[in-house]
């Protein structure tokens, strides 16, 4: 069975299938913000969403991690370390992409185990 | 058990694992179609790619839209959402990067459910 | 369970959940080495690591191939193809993208089965 969760125009931000919990590409609601503050607010969105679903950041599994600009990398860390304990981290990739809409810095892809 | 299907030079197209479907990634065949058509021809390949791997649209789970100009994104949705009503849309993100190949303006990543 | 392997500063390098194994971005060491060098130790990695997660290269099931130079995948793909027999294949995807780090010309995700 595939449950799905917040469908917006273009997608639902949740689908799970199976014990595995899916989320759609997360961006900062305030494009204003530096590399790291735009990343916090993707941390607290996806603690959101992680709880919409059921789950929680002890749960996470991957992480895929798009930078528009990659020179400001360690900034992006700071705020994923101060999200994160140690013990929690999830597999990571970061690659450094073209664009990701206007003044879009950061966009993450995670997926959690259900339980 | 791993289940393999539709093997090229360098990838198999479909690969089953206890129940999920991964797909490598699909692009059009004609590449002087503009975003639209591209995608267009893009999503009636995942069709096909999902019948012959025992699946269909409406199990779909994700998708990853990697697009070659960011500033098209929008007809890409338009041929997305003619192919997808909304109670099906999988998760997505979508991400405007540097090449994907001549004249090659969109590529989509899908995973999906066998049922 | 998730069973989490080789942590890092910033990710762990394995994390399994239900009989898949995530890994994280995997990139050569010698970022002096050409495409096909980067890719062959980068192959060499993914191998140590499927092994170190009590899997081998007869499971992998995904492969994400992130390139900074588009115009040299024909030199990843010698080494991939030297590295997998063409039953073993994955599903694969190879996108172009901006900027992976300094003379990183290449970054690997893949996904396996534990058996």
């Amino acid at each position: 069975m595939i449950n799905r969760h917040i469908r917006t125009k273009i997608m639902h931000r949740i689908v799970e299938h199976s014990g595995t919990i899916y989320f759609g590409g997360v961006t900062a609601d305030d494009s204003s913000l530096d590399m790291k503050g735009q990343t916090k607010q993707i941390c607290k969105k996806i603690d959101d969403l992680l709880a919409n679903a059921g789950s929680s950041k002890e749960k996470l599994l991957t992480a895929m991690i798009f930078i528009s600009d990659f020179s400001q990398k360690e900034r992006m860390n700071e705020a994923w370390l101060e999200w994160l304990s140690g013990d929690l981290l999830p597999t990571r990739a970061t690659i450094g992409v073209a664009d990701l809409g206007k003044d879009c810095l950061v966009e993450v892809i995670v997926s959690a185990a259900l339980s």
